[in-house]
């Protein structure tokens, strides 16, 4: 099943389904919002299945991905991995402070939840002086998931692709202070479709997003990763989160960038990786993090080219 | 003004007025939750004065604080800061970990917000080895804030007084990693009666509490620290939060530990204080952190006596 939130005037928006082709929406029938949907998923899965046969056989009204806000406008946890090494050696290298691994447990802190971007709305900040950056991410959107649950991949309702912006700069002095990003993780961007796992087919495997994401800043390729080479699964993520804490239904849990091994190959999902990898090279970075001005799109299509979460396209602007 | 949140099946339960002895309280006629007065905050404030006028003079219904919700039951976003210098110090000497403050910066993380406990219902947690601590706080509740607002004071709509759990044997590994607590910080338990910063009267100096905070484990005072000794005022804490995100109204942010230079007259509103000044004293830790069964009670009455945000009394369980 598909889910967008079309703007209605209210914070949470209009639940939508989506045809499997991206192209058509209806209102959703069995709950007003996706909030309202995720706190009675497992009672509603016969309904919102058969609303969306229905709209894939036929009907709806057609649907612009770029109309649609973020499926979540606003969502009671955020909390963001990083799950691909690769990326995590080359940060380590580019912020020369290290982030020190708790054996058996992946990366993972938490983040702003209040407000979350639509895919194509301009993204305010205060001074290029920062480091804007753009982080490419797939994530989790799930139920409530009870304190101490460990086998978690029943509670991953649905997938979600996203921009996990960041100011490079302020970064590594938030995390010498141990307390983790505050000022350097402002509010996230997310593609416009919310996706049950098993759209992805045989692309959804092991709790990972078996395919590329393609990342374009000012309209040319900056890196195309894929999405499978988490050291811990989704369903893995979620269980850290869920230690010491019951989380809501509708909470948010992203991957981290989309990173792999071959970056040389493959290029990167955000700028501070590509410095990274500038670092190792020639002893310093020559790669400029965003100016004012710039843009950025995202999208991660399936194996057959099929849209799935729809594109994030987004230009960063003075706040 | 003061306000507490009593529970009527709803998430986010029923706002009532309090009388300023704190024993008489009223639905709120200008708004139906904290969080709804908090995002019209300024246009109600004629409306709540008289509510809060005329129930002063008479009129209400009994108020039990025992009863209460947390103020705000949940919140779109929660932040704490370590504004107390004295705790900073003997943090670092009790964990062996340094939190290397940022210049003209206050420490602050964000965390979990979904769910605040009441003043007075059990806090489960997963095992005893966990390292269970208390830690007294102040905070405040605010209005919607502008990304980039510096001069806040007018923005702190209410102040609360709050218990923020942690898990103390998680914790340096989770500042090591950079990325802040996680599994170190469930959710927080808050007093039941939030004020205006108004009722403190000359108790409100520098946008800091000046009073003491009584708290007491098992029955014995542990400490009463005085709450004035911030390296920051709670109005630079807001700033702090909203350099790069617009803050929502409804967003708590906290002092971090109350404590003071003069700790080992006053004692700590913490057991992780008293272990670090017994690391300087005798090489090492001698008190344990918190057993199931245990319970801990913390009120702040003003310099009369008088009640302020009512008592927080609390056991802690097995989760």
């Amino acid at each position: 099943m598909r889910f967008a939130t079309l703007p209605n005037g209210t914070p949470d928006g209009e639940l939508h389904v989506v045809s499997r082709d991206n192209t058509r929406s209806a209102p959703c029938k069995a709950a007003t919002t996706l909030q309202d949907a995720l706190e009675r998923w497992d009672s509603l899965q016969e309904a919102l299945k058969e609303e969306y046969d229905d709209l894939c056989a036929a009907g709806g009204v057609p649907f612009d991905p770029a109309r649609a806000l973020a499926p979540l406008p606003r969502a009671w946890q955020w909390l963001d991995a990083s799950a691909y090494d690769s990326h995590g050696k080359l940060m380590d290298k580019a912020f020369k402070v290290i982030a020190e691994k708790i054996p058996g447990k992946p990366l993972m802190y938490q983040g702003v939840s209040d407000e979350f971007y639509s895919a194509t709305q301009d993204v305010p900040f205060p001074t290029e002086d920062d480091g804007i950056d753009f982080e490419g991410e797939f994530g989790v959107i799930t139920t409530a998931v009870p304190m101490g649950t460990r086998n978690t991949e029943g509670h991953i309702a649905l997938l979600i692709q996203l921009n996990d912006w960041s100011l490079r700069k302020l970064a590594p002095a938030e995390m010498k202070t141990g307390f983790g990003w505050l000022q350097a993780k402002p509010k996230c961007s997310v593609a416009p479709v919310a996706i049950t796992p098993d759209e992805l087919g045989v692309a959804w495997r092991d709790c990972r997003v078996d395919l590329p994401l393609h990342v374009q800043w000012n309209g040319e390729t900056f890196g195309k990763p894929q999405g499978y080479h988490m050291s811990f699964g989704m369903d893995e993520l979620v269980a850290h989160a869920a230690y010491s804490r019951a989380l809501p239904a509708g909470t948010m849990i992203g991957t981290g960038t989309v990173s792999n091994d071959s970056y040389r190959e493959v290029g990167s999902a955000c700028i501070a990786e590509r410095r990274g990898i500038e670092i190792v090279d020639h002893g310093e970075p020559r790669t400029p993090f965003m100016s004012f001005g710039d843009h950025v799109r995202m999208e991660c299509t399936a194996a057959d080219g099929g849209p799935l979460f729809g594109p994030i396209e987004q230009k960063v602007v003075r706040g």
